[in-house]
């Protein structure tokens, strides 16, 4: 094995060209194994693997700079940085994380997983390093997707009069996390077309030096186009065109579905005959849509890339249509398409994934409430999990639900999950987002009939007294354990409260509770700062009623599995019960 | 007068080009007269109105839809579209604000503040069209260095594949608030300089359609390129290059002076030697910064777009040289270029208003806050206005405090801000956002010494006993105000407390407080809902000390006097005194 001898950069150095081809071999057949093992970023990492090589055989990292976007296409670039037994050893499967991260290597510049960002990030790079009179390469490698976000194109407008070194490469594998959309990957065909040139160069008008390889799975093209851009003294964009999949014929051919894989993807004998699948959130969202826009022309359903996410399968979209729309990543944008449409008097549903939601924090603001455009976003995802620190989904209440005019729905099962949606979509009057649950699938198999129109209205599923938890969405059902391990254990009836709205306070309902009860407990599938439970305990801060709040603490966690988290943030019922019984005995009478 | 004749766009349609003249310089006199009266926003709509003018007259709004871009270029088209008297009678000189509004008249779209959103709205807009089967022309007008924005790309690269009629109309001064910079303004200046036929056009590359209108201030020009592409079945770019400020000559030839005025601008006496500046946060902040660079080559300015709220005049811009960067209209960016810069060591101080501190969330979580890049944010403007609805400065606490990792401190005099501001530039261990003070200028004279390492200490500035307050920022004067209100009103001797970090709790602190106190009482100038205060309240939402949040409620506010606003909020020594008398004396024993 080639890989044997190589721990770092420097053991490329002295390899031939055939040697490099069959260190890719080993790296791809690693990667192959590794993935179908954990699960992960698939296609992305087998087309990059000799563009990886490639770069660290000319380069001189951590010397030179290499930054990547999104960065869940680093696993050849780990394997050739002192990392390699991530991948080998399965005992260590798990040790590094997906994606770029400084605490393990100093080949890492930035903990990175969100898009778009890599150009941004070097350009500063490389301005810190002309202050320093310093003379590294600086290296972008985006692509992927990623190019469409409003952060690389802003940072592409920047780094275009650098007047120094930075070097962008684009990794061009026709592909986002789904197909492409949009004039600039039109533009990139048109480059591929026409062997790079085509009559008008996207990056070009942009005032970049542009270099084209057409086989970016070529480790000798690759070197010869570095070794060509290497010290060079001003912008440019190497154009490189990748296979997503390479190496893999059922990822070449299925490039969405083996974007990101579930463990064991590849030892799945493949049935014609899928079981009959579950009901779950999604589908019960899904089939709502579907029956809607059948119903309803004007109906439209949008996302910013990952429909995967959000069940939207290739099937699903054929069928809607034009009535869908993926913008690619550009939430920015599909934040005001949407508002756009609203005003229009069409009826626009955005899927989001929580952790997606925060790159467009003004356009929700600005283009959407303040224009009190009936917009209906679906937040997926939304919760305390085990996931990367790059992918949290537990800022979206306070991020959502502290601007104004935003109605902000938390629905506890499949009925009143379908009613919000249905009414949410039917309705002019407000910005709707509904955070789908993220917990197991619950029906009540009752109609529910709510009238959401009428705002900020909780409902108390069991009356009580002495306490009394109000359990926000997902939740709830943890609110109905601790009211019956209170039942069980202090022998005390808790009132049950679903408050359905997180952006407003039911008055009537918390003014009443004063009466009867001593302590308010909430619970929030998410961080507490500028949640939900803080606006309870405000509201209730200069009256005798206490108030816990439980939910997430402010902090970025990063692969810690749930339980631990749910331990440490006092989410299990028997950990809150102590926490309630030594504040009920605090102000013990 | 033509004006007299005109009061809705069917007025323009039996006039000719001579008539179409004359009403120009007619509009073009009234709005020198009445921006020159209020302020506002000169450069920009001297520049438009030719283009409002051909626009009305070859299209039909409001059939057709006509979406600005900021918005803030919309003078003339409100003269346009019937709200003429708003231009003409001094009396009613602020009855409609700067801005486009639905509220206002059936013309306007959407209410529109911030950049670079017009090209989604009006892809949207467009798509509602295309789903009903109407027939309308949607035309965004976009351009005074909006395009820079990573919404509007993203709009862009969508708006591109658009297949049906989508008309943008790229209003191009040459300018943004500032000088452009960036690539994509160099390819605009290729366009000009090569007649609109340059090797690459950036818009071609997207796949756009491209016209290319020379002379923007001309409107017969502008009529003949409009009715080339009224009714187009598909995406086309007019591109028009027009004059800032152009008909008033000290505008054309001041650009960025004149791109916003304040009354009286032009009745100035120009007097050769200007007063004597006298000390402000913003003069304080920009000696420290110009003392900075010069004795640190690595410490460097950066801001997107707007300089000149926050003093970054010409000369101050020129002494900085390579050590200052504008990125253009590009928060995005800019947040990403300072978390590269910092981690490679360089020390940026990245100013930003707080209103468009939201363009900005994501980069600022991901790219700064994960990865704990020890970037130094000046957040100018924060705090209650009476600003328009678009430009509301209430916001900042919740989005910045709840991110993990950040730092906000809230300065409350100019020793405290200097010493907060030296501390964040030389240390790399934190994310550091600086809430530059809005309020009158305060000195204590006296150096502060504070070690800001250590996090959330809370200053106790006067001890007392039974209420505590605490003030945070631009509102610890008032703070001050309060306390002595209490004392003359109810003999009380409360506690003042600044609490100097906007991120943490000083749970010390706090413990203590409740030994001595009954209520506390927290100021913010901002929003409640996600912001300090609320964090206060949680920490004692299971104790027996009350709590009393002072600060904005969660609304969007237009154009509402600052005394009325302080009045609903509560925020009067009187009104909050009322205030915690009625908590008092609901808990007397």
């Amino acid at each position: 094995m080639i890989l044997d001898k190589v721990n770092y950069p420097k053991d490329l150095k002295g390899l031939k060209i055939e040697e490099l081809n069959m260190l890719a071999s080993e790296i791809r057949e690693l990667i192959i194994k590794k993935v179908n093992t954990t699960g992960g970023h698939m296609g992305p990492n087998l087309g990059i693997i000799e563009a990886a090589i490639a770069l660290h055989y000319v380069f001189n990292a951590p010397y030179d700079k290499i930054i990547f976007d999104v960065s869940h296409q680093c696993y050849p670039h780990k394997i050739l940085t002192g990392r390699k037994e991530g991948f080998i050893n399965p005992e260590k499967y798990l040790k590094y994380t997906g994606y770029t991260a400084p605490e393990e290597s100093e080949y890492d510049l930035f903990k990175v997983g969100h898009t778009s960002t890599s150009v941004s990030l070097a350009v500063g790079t490389a301005k810190a390093r002309d202050l320093k009179g310093g003379r590294e390469n600086v290296i972008a490698l985006i692509g992927d997707g990623s190019l469409s976000g409003g952060e690389a194109l802003e940072g592409l407008d920047n780094a275009a009069c650098l007047n120094s070194n930075i070097i962008i490469v684009v990794n061009d594998n026709d592909m986002s996390i789904a197909e492409n959309h949009g004039g600039l990957y039109d533009n990139l065909k048109t480059l591929r077309e026409t062997g790079g040139e085509p009559q008008c160069n996207f990056f070009k008008a942009l005032g970049f030096d542009y270099l084209y390889v057409n086989e970016g799975n070529n480790i000798e093209k690759l070197i010869s186009a570095f070794n060509r851009v290497k010290d060079i003294n001003h912008p440019v964009v190497v154009h490189i065109c990748t296979q997503k999949g390479c190496g893999l014929k059922i990822a070449e051919e299925n490039k969405e579905a083996f974007h990101w894989i579930v463990p064991g993807t590849l030892d799945e004998k493949t049935d014609n005959e899928p079981a009959e699948q579950e009901e779950s959130y999604v589908s019960v969202t899904n089939n709502y849509i579907l029956e809607k826009a059948r119903k309803d022309k004007e109906f439209i359903v949008l996302n910013a890339a990952t429909p995967g996410v959000f069940g939207f399968d290739k099937n699903f979209r054929q069928m809607l249509g034009n009535q869908y729309t993926d913008v690619g990543i550009a939430e920015e944008h599909a934040a005001a398409y949407a508002s756009g449409l609203a005003k229009m008097g069409a009826k626009p549903v955005w899927a989001v994934m929580s952790s997606f939601v925060q790159r467009t924090y003004d356009q929700l603001s600005q283009d959407i409430c303040l224009n009190n455009s009936p917009v209906t976003m679906l937040v997926h995802w939304g919760g305390i999990s085990s996931a990367d620190a790059t992918h949290l989904c537990v800022f979206d209440i306070p991020l959502i639900s502290n601007i104004p005019n935003m109605v902000y729905l938390a629905p506890t099962n499949k009925e009143e999950h379908l009613a919000m949606l249905d009414w949410a979509v039917n309705q002019n009057e407000h910005p709707v987002a509904i955070r789908v649950p993220s917990c197991e699938f619950i029906s009540t198999g009752i109609k529910d009939n709510t009238d959401y129109s009428v705002l900020n209205k909780y409902k108390t599923e069991i009356q009580g007294s002495e306490i009394a938890i109000i359990a926000v969405g997902s939740f709830f059902a943890l609110g109905g354990r601790l009211r019956e391990y209170l039942k069980a254990k202090l022998n005390i009836d808790a009132t049950l409260i679903n408050p359905r709205f997180i952006t407003g306070l039911d008055i009537d309902l918390l003014e009443n509770l004063k009466c009867s009860h001593k302590l308010v407990v909430t619970l929030e599938d998410g961080v507490l700062s500028g949640g939900f439970g803080e606006k309870i305990s405000r509201f209730y801060s200069n009256s005798d009623i206490k108030v816990l709040n439980f939910g997430a603490k402010k902090e970025f966690t990063d692969r810690i599995p749930l339980e631990q988290l749910y331990i440490r943030y006092h989410l299990t019922e028997e950990l809150m019960t102590k926490d309630i019984e030594k504040c009920l005995n605090l102000y013990k009478v």
